[in-house]
């Protein structure tokens, strides 16, 4: 007999979206593969909640394209304590906005969540930015798992390959393209397009925050090797102590100009461990031909772990956009359960 | 407290010796970080097998040129069933060399291990390759792990990524080139090095199997693949279903072509799952720049995953040799238990 999971989304917006389509086409394969069946108990929004009574996961699912508000199953005002209350724990599917200063909404939804035995899978990166150390230990003592392929690098295997795949070894640095973003503008503006051209072309692929400066100024990138080094690499940093520097001033002369020495300028997250301490920072590098992340052009995300006793691992691609991230969330709530 | 884990060692060739080595340097890092204390209790070999009585795991770790017969610890004829009545369950290490044919000796000590309710951790592919679904279906049905990365290409991540980092995600294609040996040996005969020049040079490394014939002529790849189609994407293979060819017969003169045409010539694994079937198959391939696995000279291996929702993924490198091996044995006993 499968195992029922009650799933709590918070967020609707394109993520949340596919989310909900892929735990809908994907429950026959969940259910037969992994023994897992999930229930939607509920979608958050600010202002309300969709419910499935009256409604259903797959009419929810085939219709996306409408309103959450106008649909049957939506109660204006509905919290996440009142769902809590009806729903043995489950798992919370985390597909809200990041607001790195505040961290909210999530911080508080964590949490209640946390407080309540329910595990979360997270693909925003406010809360774990703003209280990583915070989050995770009330994790441990809870006995409940917070999982967050989703912030690092979605569909690109980061995390879980660097505590999995990378069991047993000391992680010595770490080196990343990690958003699809800022990647694709660089190689639209070596190519002679604007900026503005460049970053809409982005923005119209679904890949881009909806606050377009985390994206570009770095910040983004600087998130994910920051929940990287915490989570993997077993360091305690926070943003501040990372130097962060975004593309907004990489000119089309000097993409142009690498290319034609033979290297090529991308956005770079790097993590160096060694004898004289932890260093961390982001900002464009021009890359050789020999360096494992030279190649990775478009949306195409790739990360180089360097370890003592594996060697380095170079990971790339992944699916980009919100369906992508939506199948990173899924995968986690798997991992988590099997 | 850190659990204590019991592990016993078949086969102490040059993986077993850097097995020795790697759990003996780690000890207080896997105590600290995984809270995992390792207790080597036993090393079998065919003629008998070593104990820690009047030796020790940091002696034997400091010697390891030393011959194990020779050795206060060494007690003829020992055999397995009087190490297993000795201790608690833990987890067998296997380190022997692969007999695709016969399987053994592994196929005798796996089901012995399980059996007993031991986990396994193995780095040969013989008793896999000949009783895969015998040996996993006891492994569930005694509740035990039997995993396997140092069989899959051990330092490079393709077993655990297949199965946790793609979790959810259905696998429609692999693609790899999944034995160091045989690329080392191409990339040493298109620069104009001698196939026997270029074999000494990979047995040199300690990267080709005892019988050399297991990866010229394309049987390591051939099993990795079968391997990472039954484990990962869910298949039921054997090893006659696939149509192996290996580099035996490729000229320099064809390497040194294809080069000139801006092509590279790999030894490559694929499985292709289509609505017109399960295909799998090794051979020597032309691959042009565009392919996700071209660039990956010398030792360095890579596979690349295609899914339907998390897109494709690729990961190369990973420490090549014995120790590289080695520490995916650790790295897989790490997981069992944490």
């Amino acid at each position: 007999m499968p195992i029922r999971i009650p799933v709590i989304l918070t967020g609707y917006g394109n993520v949340g979206k596919a989310f909900v389509r892929l735990i809908h086409e994907k429950a026959e394969y969940c259910r037969r593969r992994y023994g897992l069946d999930f229930e939607l108990a509920a979608v958050l929004r600010r202002s309300g909640g969709w419910v499935p009574e009256g409604d259903s996961l797959e009419a929810l699912a085939e219709t996306a394209g409408q309103a959450l508000e106008s649909r049957p199953g939506w109660r204006p005002g509905l919290r996440l304590e009142a769902v809590f209350e009806r729903h043995p724990p489950g798992v919370l599917a985390d597909c809200t906005p990041s607001n790195l200063k505040t961290g909210e909404p999530q911080l508080a939804f964590f949490h209640a969540a946390l407080d309540r035995g329910w595990h979360i899978a997270a693909a925003s990166k406010g809360a774990l930015c703003v209280d990583f150390r915070g989050l995770m230990s009330k994790a441990r003592v809870r006995g409940v798992a917070l999982k967050f392929s989703g912030a690092t690098a979605a569909a690109l295997p980061t995390l879980d390959l660097a505590t999995v795949s990378l069991a047993g070894a000391v992680i010595l640095g770490i080196e990343g393209i990690l958003t699809g973003a800022t990647n694709l503008i660089l190689g639209r503006l070596e190519a002679g397009i604007s900026f503005d051209a460049a970053l809409k072309e982005a923005q119209a692929k679904g890949i881009v925050e909806p606050d377009p400066s985390l994206d570009i100024d770095g910040w983004d990138t600087a998130v994910k090797i920051l929940l990287l080094a915490n989570a993997a690499a077993g360091l305690e940093l926070s943003l501040d102590e990372i130097a962060v520097e975004g593309i907004r001033h990489v000119s089309a002369e000097r993409l142009v100009r690498a290319r034609a020495e033979g290297r090529s300028i991308k956005l770079i997250g790097r993590l160096t461990r060694s004898e004289a301490g932890i260093k961390a920072d982001v900002g464009p590098r021009a890359i050789e031909p020999s360096h494992p992340l030279f190649g990775f052009n478009g949306t195409t995300k790739g990360v180089a772990f360097t370890t003592d006793s594996l060697g380095t691992i170079t990971v790339s691609g992944g699916k980009s956009g919100p369906f992508g991230t939506a199948a990173s969330v899924l995968k986690d709530i798997i991992n988590i359960y099997c």
